[in-house]
């Protein structure tokens, strides 16, 4: 299938960045230490939070950063010259990265990960860590917003058909788990994640016994656990009868679920079956339901009155169909001199969102010890702390006469060690532990912040000093730019 | 990272094929043949063609259908029983499948894969081939809608980034090479599937020198190939001049192929540059542009005379921004009885477009041998021969009365045999056949069908026999109906 084989991700960057290295390289400055942020600028689905998500699989990326000989000889072939693919073939990870932990609550215009390395080694991995982050992180903030909805029900992912290929229905599964979903169809997901899985029969089984009443007997004959598609011939004539009339025969030999609807009126048919079952004994029956639902389905049909309590989510959670792109940009903050001290860096823009924030930063999600709720997340420079504040001064940082003054409170780390110095450092947590870890922090945040239409938004301030080092650095180029004009 | 080995994707289906696999084996019904038929029931992008793309990975897959030792692990530990597992250990790919050639104009409602397998084997695959087929078709056909818009210009695949995880990015890449792009610019699938690739240099290397002039001449020291991004101070201040400036003073050096736009009024600035360049003697240095670009805004941009001829395009093609998922099915058409003898099924729904269409069929394009241009698409029962009619009778399946006959036509057979009783019998085409095969048959479709906005509905009619044998069957349900209603 392949032309070479397929060992390696190194090569899972953008060409230009293959390019630039070989500028840095030959001009001398490929191993001068280099920061980046990688941060998005605006909140996926116009909601109110987001949810970090993708870090495991950026820590099996670095930890096989290494160009192998499969990757040289197609580089050799491209025309790279020989000096430089010999500095490729020995490039290992050296840098330092810091990440927010998966499962965290973020927001926009915050990094989630600073990477800090030779300026070559920071620019080979910009375009994997995006590609991971921002897929990984808006599936995990879709599935916290459905999940939401209704935290007490039961959500599945059942995306797999409909998923941008393979990784992102293995990743978009996991993802899901993460914000508080119960299960994925994928069985492969299952096996490498080790989430609960769900899943009983399709149409397909109907339609092979060509009678449905034999189909679902034939289910329960072998499967203790029962929920039956009831809606492949008339829902409410043929399927929940048949089903209520397998289970009564069956009785203790199975456990009967209950039913799966997959078309039609949701709100109507769920009332009617959710009648029929009571009626026929089955009161602890569940209905569950799949078609094309999302967060905006599930509100509705809930203030309709729909008896669903088990939803099974695809198409509009995998695909983050709404917005199917999160923005994270890799954006340079700060570069050595030849002396070796950090210099920072700017890139201005017409859109003051689009300025970037220079210098090597920390972020800090700042904790009011009396309610327990976040004041809002503050970004310093690396060398302060904010902790050390008896009262802390947050503004906006650009309309900067919104502002208060915070007593009491915790100022909680939120990027977290990962490699250092190349080394890998990180105790990582297991996927249950990252599902609580996002479970615990959503109630850090108030509610006005979560709600899935028109929230509030949460205050993402930068401390004095790094908003001082900004404007100065803007006030830099606003100069160059005169002298150009002039 | 993974609980158990990632070495087979023959759990990357849903947990219900295992259990309706189960219930098939357990009842002695596993083995009879089944067929389905993979399609859409709407065009996407509300467009007139698709372009299908997949039947690479797809053959891959089929080619490797066997559970591992991790997988059968996997499943003992969900419960399965021994003698289910130790048939599921031997089982292999014995059935048939046909396929349309990748880079072949599809339509909605007609099949672009026919499984033709014993029951199980054939639910086993159902899921990952959609997940396949869904994305590498979407890409496919979003890349040919915006090539379309300007087929003489350079396109180019940049979105690696803001794929929905890796397999995207690459996959989508080849899709959309497939469909007329140019380039990707992701190193790796230029690796794996020996496709060009593109890129020179991003913003970090101007900031890391903080100097544009310098760090073009840096560039073009060791490239001679130069595009240079001039947009990261001030595209006509500082970033065209400079690109000008490093040209002269480089002269025959490099190969200055011309500027990249990535932010602002692409259309104004495109103008200033374009004049600018001609002015300083440059008159073939292209301009490119790169910016959340698609279809609809090229078209646009062109409208304003924008001086851009080459386009780099990324979130909008690579999610298929604006319809993120095809929602191909897999539809069971036929069942073998206990004689061995297939029975037609059908599923109906209260959507006429919903109903599938029964039996074993075949696909045909109905070529005018006058005007070399396709009367529509046919699909027949498999025993049926249009080529062998004087006269074709092709009608509306729906709306009957819409009706043509045509005469002196070339019936050209859409799906070709891809496995034959489990053995893998097709020659598979390179890459740039299959690029050149899309070209080719965009010509036999008028163009009113190929325009991007309000297209011309394209005929997918059934032969007479087989709009007869649907109907029968759709009766024989609805008399079932009746019964239940009485």
């Amino acid at each position: 299938m392949f032309k070479k084989t397929d060992d390696s991700l190194m090569l899972h960057t953008d060409l230009y960045q293959i390019n630039m290295g070989e500028t840095y390289w030959f001009d001398g400055i490929h191993e001068n230490m280099a920061v980046f942020d990688v941060y998005f600028r605006s909140m996926p689905f116009d909601g109110g939070y987001a949810v970090f998500a993708g870090l495991e699989r950026i820590i099996e990326y670095v930890k096989r950063f290494k160009f192998t000989d499969s990757d040289i000889e197609y580089l050799r072939e491209q025309g790279y010259q020989e000096d430089y693919l010999s500095y490729l073939k020995e490039l290992r990870f050296t840098g330092n990265i810091v990440s927010m932990q998966e499962g965290e609550i973020c927001f926009n215009n915050e990094p989630l990960l600073r990477i800090e390395a030779p300026l070559i080694q920071a620019q080979f991995l910009e375009t994997a860590i995006l590609n991971i982050v921002n897929f990984q992180t808006l599936i995990a903030t879709k599935a916290s917003r459905i999940k939401n909805i209704a935290p007490d029900e039961i959500f599945m992912e059942f995306g797999t058909r409909r998923a941008q290929e393979m990784d992102a229905a293995i990743w978009g599964a996991r993802a899901a788990y993460i914000s508080g979903f119960d299960s994925t169809s994928n069985v492969r997901a299952g096996k490498l994640f080790g989430m609960p899985i769900s899943g009983t029969h399709a149409h397909a089984m109907v339609q092979a016994y060509d009678d449905e009443y034999t189909a679902f007997k034939k289910y329960a004959e072998r499967h203790k656990n029962c929920v039956f598609l009831v809606d492949t011939f008339h829902t409410l004539k043929s399927g929940v009868p048949n089903a209520i009339r397998v289970a009564q025969e069956l009785g203790d030999q199975i456990n009967f679920i209950g039913i799966r609807l997959d078309s039609g009126d949701l709100s109507y048919l769920s009332k009617e079956a959710r009648k029929m079952l009571d009626a026929a004994g089955f009161p602890d029956a569940k209905i569950f339901a799949s078609n094309d639902l999302d967060e905006a389905t599930i509100i509705n049909l809930k203030q309709q009155g729909c008896k669903v309590t088990a939803w099974g989510i695809g198409t509009k959670l995998i695909t983050a169909y709404d917005q199917p792109a999160l923005g994270a940009v890799y954006k340079l903050t700060a570069i050595a001199d030849d002396n070796g001290v950090l210099q920072d860096r700017i890139k201005i823009s017409n859109n003051a969102e689009k300025v970037t924030t220079p210098g090597k930063k920390d972020l800090y999600r700042i904790i009011n010890n009396k309610t327990g709720k976040s004041e809002g997340d503050y970004i310093t420079l690396a060398h302060e702390d904010p902790q050390s504040e008896e009262v802390l001064k947050m503004f906006h940082p650009i309309y900067t006469y919104k502002q208060k003054w915070v007593k009491d409170f915790t100022a909680k780390k939120l990027l977290h060690p990962i490699f250092e110095n190349g080394e890998f450092v990180y105790d990582q947590p297991s996927l249950e532990t990252i599902r609580q870890y996002h479970q615990d922090n959503l109630e850090l945040i108030w509610e006005e912040t979560k709600r899935y239409m028109n929230p509030e938004e949460y205050p993402v301030d930068l401390s004095t000093a790094c908003w001082e080092n900004k404007n100065h650095k803007i006030h830099e180029v606003a100069d160059r730019i005169k002298e150009w004009e002039s």
